[in-house]
């Protein structure tokens, strides 16, 4: 498989597949949700079931036009209700895809949290990955976490990067470069995180992780710009190329990619991890297209 | 005073000053350095104290042309001794600034921060402030810290308010706007940094930070662009129009400027904060540009 390095070769990807990853939408009423699960059944890559409030529908499409036969409605007017089915649904085999309507975050959590009905291993953890696609960058970028997990410990941490792995080797990626991003390459066990770091260094050296090169820390010049990262002089395995950045907290994850939302053009999509299938996880805010990336993200992942 | 936008207006301002600055650059011998030393000196903004080990220099333009009365070498071949001079000078009024130069950096902090000869007042912090210019930011972007302070406390974050609130009125920005930058706009104390933002703000409602506008816990969104932000409904005296950003840690401050940097054609300049008089220290690995308007700043702020 030829790695995949934009959002437009992942949708030619699982459109070439031609199979349907099979999506419950917890109450999928508001437009935007609508409109990239309606893109994602055009394009040929999903089935949807829309389990909600169908009278608090905010979509005309869907009453318009000659209904699909990939979208099925579930009418559960109780939004708990619906998102309690959603998962059982995917539990149980039902569907692939779980994916977040307009539904509070929290309310969603604890249903996905549920020891006995929820879709949480034990001895795994919840977290967030992110891929990034950036006018000026070479690849996609996948990054974690800028959402869940505020300060991961050591441990956590390897959980991140093992499941970073997983993603990136579904994108084709064979030998994924994993950068642990800091403030500096300077390592100095006294900064936070910094211990972290090299003890996960060494267990890389020591072939813990497999066949995939990791460095750090490496601040975003070392990783992600050959140019400014040479004068560092600092030599890297991944100088300029890194494929994950792995960072210190989710303040800086998410200031990062917010950043770059901004004022780079950059588009982004993003699953939870952790989860025994994959979980679509946007803000009511996102585009319909950053929530269409999401769920193909959720496709390939699946 | 119209308030400086960009780098370009403040060059300009400074020119249309007609005084120059006195900078003291300890080991002036890179090329980077000396560039934008002549620069300044060619643009009639400052006048230049070049303390080092003159056989080192890099750069042949010092002795091809004719010298400028406005820069002054004194030749120190060790450059512990040198960096201790070239804060003598600036301590004793000799000088305005004091520029690094091919230094390491902790020889430079310890000569700042000596308690005896040094610059920094009792009950001051050292800290950083940058400033980004963006092209597509309708204005400069103040922030802080990306590089001294690891995790500012309370009081800490305080005194880089009140810090950035000086440096912006020096841009002629009279009512500033401070975002304390957060990955949610949701204030829960149980989040780290969290509760300081809450005290701040109530601080700030209380007129402790004069005239000035501060609002928190804020994401980049609600910070920096009126669109995204608005989508989330989150009133915002600021939103999308901060003037500075104080970041939750140095961690989130530095991957969100070289983000920009690598990514989105940003520019920046940045200075030391809390010492009596302004300190340009930029690495190595900047370009002359860069070092230029860290001139610049540190002249306007002077």
């Amino acid at each position: 498989m030829k790695s995949i390095s934009s959002f437009a070769e992942l949708t030619m990807h699982l459109s070439s597949l031609n199979s349907r990853e099979r999506i419950a939408v917890a109450n999928a009423v508001d437009l935007h949700t609508l409109d990239a699960i309606f893109h994602a059944v055009e394009t040929g890559i999903a089935e949807a079931f829309l389990i909600g409030d169908v009278a608090s529908i905010e979509s005309p499409r869907l009453f318009e036009q000659e209904p699909s036969p990939y979208i099925h409605i579930i009418d559960i007017p109780e939004v708990e209700q619906a998102t309690v089915e959603a998962v059982r649904m995917v539990k149980s085999g039902e569907a692939d895809i779980l994916m977040k309507g307009l539904v509070n975050t929290d309310v969603l959590l604890r249903a996905i949290l549920d020891k006995e009905k929820g879709l949480l291993p034990a001895g795994n953890i919840l977290s967030f990955c992110g891929a990034l696609e950036i006018p000026k960058y070479h690849k996609l970028l996948f990054f974690a976490d800028p959402a869940v997990i505020p300060s991961p410990s050591v441990e956590q941490r390897i959980m991140l990067i093992k499941y970073s792995i997983e993603t990136t080797r579904k994108f084709g990626i064979e030998k994924p470069k994993i950068a642990l991003v800091h403030a500096t390459e300077k390592p100095n066990p006294k900064i936070r995180y910094m211990q972290d770091y090299m003890d996960i260094m060494e267990k890389w050296r020591a072939g813990e992780f497999g066949d995939v090169i990791i460095d750090g820390p490496l601040d975003i010049f070392l990783a992600l710009d050959r140019e400014r990262g040479s004068i560092k002089n600092v030599p890297s395995p991944l100088l300029g190329d890194a494929d994950v950045l792995i960072f210190p907290n989710f303040e800086s994850a998410n200031a990062f990619y917010k950043g770059l939302m901004v004022f780079a053009g950059a588009e982004m999509s993003g699953i939870l991890q952790g989860t025994s299938k994959p979980v679509v996880l946007t803000s009511r805010s996102e585009s319909v297209e950053s929530k269409f990336y999401s769920i193909a993200m959720a496709c390939v992942i699946s």
